[in-house]
């Protein structure tokens, strides 16, 4: 390995050069800018590397999938989800140099996108082109699935993913996102919530009356509120008749792995100026708590006059908006049944249902997999620090697609740190955290050409 | 009386040239727009009609009252009650002809304030004048009290009634809305609902966060909602302990009275979409509920995100506008404080609670008081057809002040009719309406002057 990381060393700028490339292309999905000419690029960026490239049409979607392969000594295959779109640079003025014109500074380069998620895409590259220049093959097989919308919620990946079963076989995937923690610890992650979205609205009269008429006219504020109750007890207990039936109990390792995970709950309080979590919950409790358990939020609502002063109005539409965060293995679609259900048996059947997406179902990677031993070992190797193994993001994304449609094994790593303000502005990586997480993927590729065993002992049975 | 009614017949046209002078001039309370111009033209004119005049500034008022007084014949005193400011005139586009230049079309008269509340004021001071130009002088005396806020909720008329007691002694008050309905019956209105407007605060985070921290980060919406579901259960019942401690049961006359009110449930159902209204209440259920029962009515509800799709978002506020309507002998102040007891014993004690305004007590005057015989009794005279007497309205007003601060018995009357308009674009009153509502105001003097008695037997306790 000393060959490739001493490639890495001497050739990193030329990454760097390759990742300023892609990030003066803007790509915002939600805007539709720049996209068809990103989709190009990086397709054509693979290519350099030595890539066989594709740009396959999503059914359904303005935005292509990006998918790449390229063989390798073993036919063990490891397979690379990332994406190629970006969240808007908005408020523009808050970015001390444009979005899409990087810039180095302090050891740190700076655009949208640089962080999430096309460091982590050049890191990959850069990984494969220092065994291809120093051995001329890669020790294993690696596949690409790098998507155009996955800011705005990959609604058509789900489909792609199923529709391409047989395309995408791997032994293992690695996740768009990781990073190192304040301790230069890399973080690996092996999980992420589910998620249900949905408003719920109720109507009452055509039209909004007058207030004093509330003695006879139904107000939809008022069963709006009451069906919300009815759902969530002031002990946050969902009480969706079966809500809590399909929570998997977390495993021995995975409490492990929770107890081992740094503390960030008193500094969490005092940022947000709280003076107590739910339930009081510190340390353990707080940690495990956000890791583990499904939860029901009010993310909006909104009914009758919200201004200054005082209206007397009596709404004819109330709504709110709701997100529910599911764990293995509660599905969206199984939850939002329950909740239908659930809604028409404490006598809301008017309140209408109106998921805004099809959800994504929760995704795990259970620690005993060999593939997180190879994530983890490497990643100590290489950053010379014990991994933070965390179990599962308390976020979402569509990473059931790949642990569960495709039975892959998988772990996210990558070039972030702490300060990378993914999503706002400003957003950089520091350039030693790009050599580092270039040089993990490196080792990686090499350990899972010597360790892994397709059908080996001890593998979880899910990912047969 | 003939000689009062023919001069009225012979002379409505210079009370509609006055009512236009007073319509010309805008007195937009709630846009600071042509008040003090208003103050001094009614003044002014009240002058010309006999009155002694005087503005009256009022403490913490930008607003002054006009108050006004001529001596009569008898000591016996009417008092009215009336408002020189109007609604805004907005939206713009929807008049037929400008708000603030009169117009007489299809024998009514349109402009903004016509209705609410200057066309009752001049069909007042007509009937005075009819009594001046034909005997020289009054049957009794007469005061009148208009006040300059009514339409942004007389913020100051409690504590001016209260400073102003001697003043403004009299026997009985006579309310400046009223008119007829579609049968051409005149409508008297004894009573209004008491209102307590208050906005109900949740608080969070110091600021918004993602929707994943749900599992920890207490959400301001979740405990509103439980905090709303606790005031109110899904059978409108109000939770909070002793609201209904102070309902005084209705009279046999008051629900003589409501049986007698001609029904419009069925058109009401139908003008706003319903299938039914709550609990399923018609005719005399859904009357005597719309005017006997208090209520809680959610006006608002705001928080988080609540534009289009979706946003992980939990916020770090949550608001509720409410308005309780209350009845005699509820007090806002009584409510108040057992609203804020009731959240503090459910566990609520975070959420604040900020009225808008120091609320209004409910007031209604007593069938059976003598002073509503004479005002239904004059009525019918006038109209030649049964009175219909509502002892309350479902909506609110500053009445309180006079029927218990000045324990006067009270009644509306008026130049309305039910398609007046008032508060909406187009408002106007018809003429013969004028005519018949200025002979109803003379009936009542002369027959105040011959039957009232100060201290007569059968007078209510509450009006000594």
């Amino acid at each position: 390995m000393k060959q490739i990381h001493d490639y890495i060393d001497d050739h990193w700028q030329e990454g760097i050069a390759d990742l300023i490339r892609l990030c003066r292309q803007p790509s915002i999905s939600a805007q539709g800018v720049g996209m068809p000419e990103m989709a190009q690029l990086l397709a054509q960026m693979m290519n350099e590397y030595g890539i066989r490239a594709l740009i396959i049409p999503v059914p359904g979607s303005k935005f292509p999938v990006v998918y790449g392969e390229i063989a390798g000594e073993s036919s063990v295959t490891l397979l690379f989800y990332d994406h190629y779109d970006v969240q808007p640079p908005e408020p523009l003025e808050l970015w001390t140099s444009p979005p899409f014109e990087p810039v180095q500074r302090e050891g740190k380069l700076f655009a949208r996108g640089v962080s999430d998620n096309k460091g982590n895409i050049v890191a990959r590259l850069l990984a494969l082109k220092a065994f291809q220049k120093t051995r001329g093959r890669l020790p294993i097989s690696v596949k690409f699935l790098i998507e155009g919308e996955e800011e705005i919620g990959s609604p058509n990946l789900g489909a792609f993913v199923k529709r391409n079963r047989r395309l995408l076989r791997a032994d293992a995937c690695i996740w768009e996102c990781g990073g190192v923690n304040w301790k230069d610890q890399p973080i690996i992650m092996l999980g992420l919530k589910g998620i249900l979205y949905v408003q719920l609205e109720a109507h009452g009269a055509s039209q909004d009356v007058h207030s004093s008429m509330g003695t006879v006219v139904p107000n939809p504020a008022w069963r709006l509120v009451w069906a919300l109750s009815s759902i969530k007890d002031t002990d946050e207990n969902i009480q969706i008749a079966g809500f809590y039936d399909n929570v998997r109990p977390p495993t021995k390792q995975e409490i492990k792995a929770i107890k081992a995970m740094p503390r960030d709950d008193e500094e969490t309080k005092q940022s947000l100026g709280l003076k107590e979590f739910i339930k009081g919950v510190t340390g353990f409790k707080y940690k495990s708590r956000h890791i583990l358990e499904p939860i029901c939020n009010i993310c909006g609502l909104d009914s009758g006059y919200t201004g200054p002063g005082s209206k007397t109005v009596l709404p004819c539409v109330a709504r709110a908006k709701l997100d529910f965060r599911l764990v293995p293995d509660q599905h969206a679609e199984e939850i939002l049944s329950k909740l239908r259900k659930h809604l028409n048996s404490h006598g809301f059947s008017d309140i209408t249902i109106a998921p805004t997406t099809e959800g994504e179902n929760p995704a795990r990677t259970p620690l005993d997999s060999p593939f997180v031993n190879i994530v983890s070992s490497t990643g100590k190797e290489v950053f010379g620090a014990d991994p933070v193994i965390i179990p599962s993001m308390a976020g979402s994304g569509p990473m059931y697609y790949f642990t569960d449609t495709l039975a892959l094994p998988t772990a996210g790593i990558g070039v972030d740190y702490l300060g990378s303000r993914a999503h706002a502005p400003d957003e950089n990586i520091r350039l030693a955290d790009f050599i580092l997480g270039t040089k993990h993927v490196a080792a990686l590729l090499e350990r899972m050409a010597s360790d892994w065993q397709p059908q080996q002992k001890g593998r979880s049975k899910r990912w047969k």
